[in-house]
């Protein structure tokens, strides 16, 4: 397994083969009975555990080792070193994250927070977060609940563009492009789905896809793996317990990506333009990509996203469904 | 419909609901008997046509107006102008593009060189390509063999990046990208899966699926839409056929885009900085991308991509393969 960078694109692909991951046969590798494995993380600390966090089954980054960053000819090469985990979100194998009690879905978060903050002590690793895929349609790999952090010696592509974005907004307007989006749909309605205290959940201008949700703060903040208030962290819990159930009524699988700031640890031994003003510029969010069963009227035309429902008549929808547990 | 730019990523998406397309019921609309609706281009010019031209029956991007460009608070939209055409690339229902004969595809390629020349003259117009998505995987609408052509008031964001990367590699060597990816594959021989006169084929380095293909003139060039010499478009229309029915035999579903350089007609009412140079810096070339089946060993874990086979090792299966017709 190794990383390779695409000359024209720039962007990192992870190619190799990987080991075959052992899925669900008969035992599922992550209910409590299973046979143990390194945990690295549960919560709660004492008693039965909620959320365990433990290393990816069939990884695709390694923890040891050097990056051995190299060239090949006109290419770039380097090792996958990286972390690769799995966050088991509950300990009954048929119950979906969205099913969760809201201090379930918060036990979830919270041990989110807690890798991606003990991961960015690793100056090797310039980015760290969590992504859920969830159903066969988003290539999930286990039945039983689960998500995945993931730690790497680069930012990815789409982060970086991000990260360009905003700070190129910043520099003229000196103000955060994710705030004046936040205030800009919290004036117009449309769009907006549905609140909780500090947080609130749009489906965004620009939706890629049909029912695309983003989750986030409402007050600038760049950093999701902060420590927060109780009060703060339910609030944020309780909406995306909302949320999910409410996607689920139109599309069981999806895609969760937390979007938080590259490691900015790395900048004393690595300076790079981005790290600058990104506690400033940058903010985190946490998007939701449902995936319409094929067929549906969603699709990308060379790079260009068609979304066959506008984001405010999906934001409608969504504000009309059921969202109680 | 309407084009929307996404303020973070400043890619623009279609958004809006899409006329349900006629699909296939009982009557093909792109076989010869089929209700005659307007022809844009045909060939040969007499007789019986084998690759015919029309406009497409539920297009994302429509040929009349004004592009309307307009702020919407901190958010950019467009009316979503543009040309969106159908390639009918065959009289016959159940021929794929793979099974027609090598002057068959010719035409084809013809058609889209035709057609792109014939969009560029039209200056709202920065981009046109053409692209093809075959069998359901790829969210293919129609089962008659069949390719779009595009047209857009906008250079597609994928676009863009190359034209940025290409450029910053000129400046810094005065010597194409591609071109010294051509000369290193060619050296290396183990991605290259086959040549054909001035043309070749390979798994790029980075492939971000298994079997992967680019297909690219081995000398400089940045423009598909250049008339060609006959016995060139012969050599490219024998390679994309042999390498077509290879790639055909891991999978039956399959994206090809064509990526040429933008309208440099434009630069005369609009300069930009990625024009100055285009000539010297950009390469056309053919990108193929085969989908796996569902449960494949290829997915992008939070827009990194994945790809559980090698370059080499995909190379060397694809050469392996039988290509004749």
């Amino acid at each position: 397994m190794e990383l390779r960078k695409d000359p024209i694109t720039r962007s990192w692909v992870v190619v190799g083969q990987r080991e075959e991951p052992p899925l669900d046969a008969g035992t599922c590798p992550f209910c409590p009975d299973a046979q143990a494995s390194q945990t690295l993380l549960r919560l709660p600390a004492e008693g039965p555990w909620r959320v365990r966090v433990m290393p990816h089954l069939a990884p695709l980054y390694r923890i040891e080792g050097e990056v051995g960053r190299a060239a090949e000819g006109i290419y770039d090469k380097m090792r996958s070193v990286g972390a690769h985990e799995i966050v088991v979100e509950t300990p009954e194998h048929d119950l979906r994250l969205s099913r969760l009690p809201d201090d379930g879905i918060e036990l979830v978060f919270e041990a989110y927070r807690r890798r991606i903050a003990d991961l960015k002590r690793d100056l090797r690793f310039k980015y760290a977060t969590a992504l859920k895929n969830q159903g066969r349609l988003a290539a999930a790999e286990w039945t039983h609940s689960h998500s995945e952090i993931i730690a790497t010696t680069f930012v990815p592509r789409r982060v970086l563009y991000e990260l360009r974005a905003s700070k190129a907004y910043f520099e003229e307007k000196e103000r955060c492009v994710f705030c004046d989006i936040v205030r800009q749909e919290e004036r117009a309605e449309v769009r907006v789905v549905d609140t909780q205290g500090d947080y609130v959940a749009f489906c965004p201008y620009a939706s890629r896809v049909p029912f695309e949700t983003w989750i986030l703060p409402r007050k600038h903040n760049h950093q999701f793996e902060q420590p927060r208030a109780v009060a703060r962290r339910k609030q944020f819990a309780a909406l995306v317990g909302r949320m999910l159930r409410r996607l689920e009524q139109v599309s069981y699988a999806y895609h969760m990506v937390l979007h938080t700031s590259p490691n900015t640890q790395v900048k004393r031994a690595e300076p790079s333009e981005y790290w600058k003003t990104i506690a400033d510029d940058y903010h985190w969010h946490l998007e939701i990509m449902p995936i319409l069963p094929s067929g549906g009227r969603s699709y990308a035309l060379k790079e260009v996203y068609f979304s066959g429902i506008m984001p405010e008549e999906s934001a409608k929808r969504l504000r009309a469904l059921e969202a109680g547990l």
